[in-house]
């Protein structure tokens, strides 16, 4: 850390630097850098896959209750990383948003608009005095009528769709991996399997299927679906 | 950057400093400053053109899901330069005044009075206390009864009707070209050409046309309409 | 600039110093020294007149897009100087204003009551915490049953009648200018011609009837009422 | 000015310092000091007077639009010192409280309850955050059911009854005139002569009959009446 | 005063410094210390007495427009010292709780009773932000079933009943007087000739009956009287 | 006290220092440890007796008016320490949940439910902004259907029943006498002369019956009864 | 602690330091780190068992008036470590919470759920300005119809579910004897002598039965219950 890092432009909350930047929203990132690691992955035509490594620091902690892969709806999923409690709050909001949207229109909400939702509510927390940002990313995975959909939230409030993209303390080394890895060819066995590869690097060190989660949205089910500590056993063996 | 740049002055909201400054304005103008490079043009009796470049960081970004150009009704599009959230919260509400001007009078909204309603909304954002100004400019272009109309909005709530006009980091080379090549009599391939032209300069490589977005609203048909990716490739070819 | 100009008496919002100087609201009054020249002048008898200099910084611009002349009611205008969104502001309330006037009286409202309500808005903003004074001046011009009027309000919210009367950039030369040429008997062609005359000093330059905007509210008319190029280029033509 | 003036007491809204004083109250007060000068006289049995100076900057000001005494009900009047445009606030309040005493009990207030409602006001901006006090004093005078009276209130919001009391610049110099020339059997022409004589003191220059503002309320009358310029002529003739 | 007397922990509102004080507190007694004297004096089965200083500044002060002995309810009187205006407000609001009592119960307030609603009201503005505590010291007397009473509250909002008790610049030196002087077996004479001695001792010069004021609550009549100034002469020459 | 006590973290309101410490409620604590004294003791099967020190800083003070025992219902009575305007604030609301109690349930108030609300509002004013923690300690002493109890509760809203507590400036001293005397077998009595004994230990000099305060709650009667000043008379000479 | 620990990042509430880290929130589980020892166990198939020190300070206090375990529902309950009064907040909300599910569901609530709702309600404490974090840690035990369950909740807002868990002073000493002694095939005999033994190391001496608290919620009979001081005894001994 320099001296004066932000010369003052960062203790206020929601004020522009000089150069124009949101130091509050910087900083909330940080806290995202050193959170646990989220892959996601999509192919069109085949659907989405969502893996992430559960940072378990005693062995008596119940490792069942680490949940860092949300289902938000039947066809979508969240993966988070950075502040747990931060990213509850938002998980509830796409819940609620998914099931408003069901009761008022009677279809599934598109992947898109659900995520636009969510940024457009962490946007709010980067404009308004009294609050802070929300110091977490999303991973937003699902099929709807338009194919398969990934997108990433960040703390300002923005969302890009991706191919493939990583978030937490992983980020640089599990892109990497997937850079060279991704073909929009891969079957979903082939998606697991990368971003069990890419999430191996990131972690740098030999994986235990009993510290990773992997969630799966198929596009011909359009059901999210959770792996079996079995199920992802068995991929962590074929991936080595 | 001088040493102190405010003196204080510039951490507070809104208030003036001795010159009668505004800087939490002039710094969000800053954040513009460092967006990507967005372009419009407008020729009466022919219509209007916006143009922007799509800065993708990654290969593993989908690149369809960037969208700086949008729609706002049938005959009124927006480009944005800044914050990308930021812009969203101004492109729902523009959205929304032109479907209740709809509503209420039975009628399209005319650009200006689209375009002076989104200025009022962002000068809020520099008087009151508990928020920041957005850090965005928008250009918006469209058609209605008085002709063809491109208006440029600031954060400070000022907007400027154009003839053509650059914002983001290009502006300045954008711009020369722009100034050198407009003519009253352009016809739309022109502007569109002139429009690609500039924003080579801005960018300083090679244009590719799955980085760029175009938008046109023609007289005749007073239509919002982006163009594809193909009709994109063929004028970037013909550009060149 | 000194040192420290107010000694941190500057930096709260609407607080005094120990001169009993409101520092807001001198710096406020510094934004419209930076601002384009306006100028007013009324004879009682004839009428009164709006001149402004448009200050037109690209060749891109569109020139009939800036306007610092305001149509309030048809027997009230009003010019600006300052920062155009903060205006917009009081434009917007002196134009709601005077038709709250006709509804509730159906009677028009006189200028120095629509002068009063417009200064007494601006008064709150320079009392009151959470908000910053308004950045602009105004002349507020019209024909009443009492004859013609010509009011300056200033951020502080003070308003003084004037038979002549600048703000903006130029108010120094412009005013040389009034006080030497203004005569009791001038005819609305006096009028104008000596508003041009003084803005000719105040700008230092010759006038480009297209940067210029006239406005006349004639006694025997009563009508707020434009001037078109060519009226405003035979004046100039006239004025040299 | 001292160096640290207030050592940090002053710069916060409606705080002691370790003195027990409010600096923002005194400061207020020092807004007043530079205002123009106001005077007023009442005597048993006779009625009251209000006299002012109008400074006018420059010859281009409607000396008529400028306004330091204002009628506040058929038998009460105020002249002011200080911040114009926050007297305005006060004295818009003291219209609708003697209205309001009107409807509700069908008669006139009397100047002492009217006084003690602004003060009451002035009160609330030196105890509540948020807010400045008010930068004026008032001189208020009138005739009710128990004779002639003259009250000041002043920012802190306390009232005192005067026989004859200045306020503004040359509150020193013409309070000694008064001092001086004050008799219990003045009559109403002694009472003007006496404040025109203390005026001419205070501004240290001839008297200019269109630069100064008298208001008479006689016991025998009841009414606030403005002198006209030529009233005032022939008076500042006499006192010559 | 000290080089730094709170070292910070006096210029927030309502916050303790490590002592344990609440610094605008005393520097609100600081206010009072300034303020003029207010003496009160209670015998039981005899009745009580208020005395104040006028103190007049200029000669042209109305002398009886200067009150700070205020009647509360028929048997109640409340004697100030400190801020006038300040005071006003709990005067106000001590009247208008006499009245809701006598209302709603239909029976005279007893004075405890009283005191402690305006004590409890006093506590409130050193307990929550946004305000400051009221400059002010009441003395509270009158007569209600349980006898005669004398109570004093503090800008702490602590309320201490008396048998004699000074509050305003002359503490010191009149609660000498008293505490040698006072008797149990006093009659109302002899209360008010020992209320001027020890005003005589605070004031450090000769009594003028014009600038004293003296109300009186006796047991008999239980009916707060305010004595006219040919009594208090009357009384100022028997004391002497 | 040590040169910046808090470096910082003890002016803002609320707020943890890096040890964890809320410095606003020790400081609060402070503001009891210079006050009067107040000593609480129960037996089971006999009851519960409170005492205080009446400090009576002048003899002109109204003895009987300085009040620190108070009757909160039939059965429960408070002892306070600290600032007696806060403690009132208290005071009324644990009357007020008494009452209300009543009449919601028909039945008595448990002293222990009594006691946790009276803290839940304590704790209310040590996590929120905008107001200061209350300067007080209470002893809370009653008999209910589960006996004799005595709490005390601290301005951080924690409550803790005791056999024998005390608080104010005598807390150290008169501590060690009532763990010497304590013994679970003292009457009524015995418990009067072990709180007189320990009181006079805290003040350091011989006891006046008339500067000491006796309530007591008998298992028997269950009905809070304060002493009158011949029977503190007859216990302090019994002490001796 | 080092001389400047947050450089200003520390000292309002809610925003991020530039690395991330919420130091409000940092330091609230530092008072926590100084409260008394609380631990927790779960076994599958058999139940959980919580267990916390008592710290008596004094001989005087009440020891049955320290409660540290709560119950919050038939089938749950908590230990608390940390600020009492903040506990006592949240166990309120607790109970209330179970209540409701209770009466809409007409079931019992599941553990997680109920923690769920206290963690989102501490999350709210750290994003909001105008309130301070909850200085304390929650160990959430109970019996539902998917087992045996035990959480810990922190200031965060995080909550994460372990087999045995430790919070307060004691965490690290305590959690080295879980670590070693936890079995899966624990019965509640062993649970309890487990965390006595863990609960000994923790405060670094011979165990007193009378300064410990235990509850048992056994999956036979989904009912919280606390231990008798004499079976607590018992385990103490058998402990040994």
């Amino acid at each position: 850390m320099d001296f004066m890092p932000g010369m003052g432009y960062d203790s206020a909350i929601t004020i522009f630097s000089p150069e124009g930047r949101l130091f509050q929203v910087e900083y909330a990132i940080e806290a995202i850098r050193r959170g646990t690691t989220a892959i996601g992955l999509k192919v069109g035509g085949v659907g989405a896959v969502l893996t992430i490594e559960k940072r378990i620091l005693s062995k008596l902690v119940a490792a069942d209750s680490i949940e860092k892969i949300f289902k938000i709806d039947e066809h979508i999923g969240a993966a988070i990383a950075g502040l747990t409690a931060d990213a509850r709050v938002l998980i509830n909001r796409a819940r609620i948003t998914a099931q408003i949207h069901r009761l008022t229109y009677d279809e599934r909400i598109s992947v898109e608009v659900l995520t636009r939702e969510i940024g457009d509510l962490m946007q709010l927390y980067t404009q308004y005095a009294g609050v802070r940002p929300f110091g977490v990313k999303l991973l937003i995975a699902g099929v709807d009528d338009t194919g398969s959909h990934l997108f990433m939230t960040d703390p300002s409030g923005t969302h890009i769709g991706y191919r493939a993209a990583v978030i937490g303390a992983g980020e640089q080394k599990a892109t990497e991996v997937l850079e060279q890895g991704y073909k929009p060819d891969l079957d979903l066995d082939g998606m697991i399997l990368l971003s069990l590869s890419a999430l191996k690097q990131a972690i740098e060190s030999e994986l235990d299927a009993s510290k990773v989660e992997i969630a799966v949205i198929a596009e011909e089910e359009r059901k999210f679906k959770k792996l079996s500590v079995e199920e992802i056993a068995n991929y962590v063996e074929r991936e080595t």
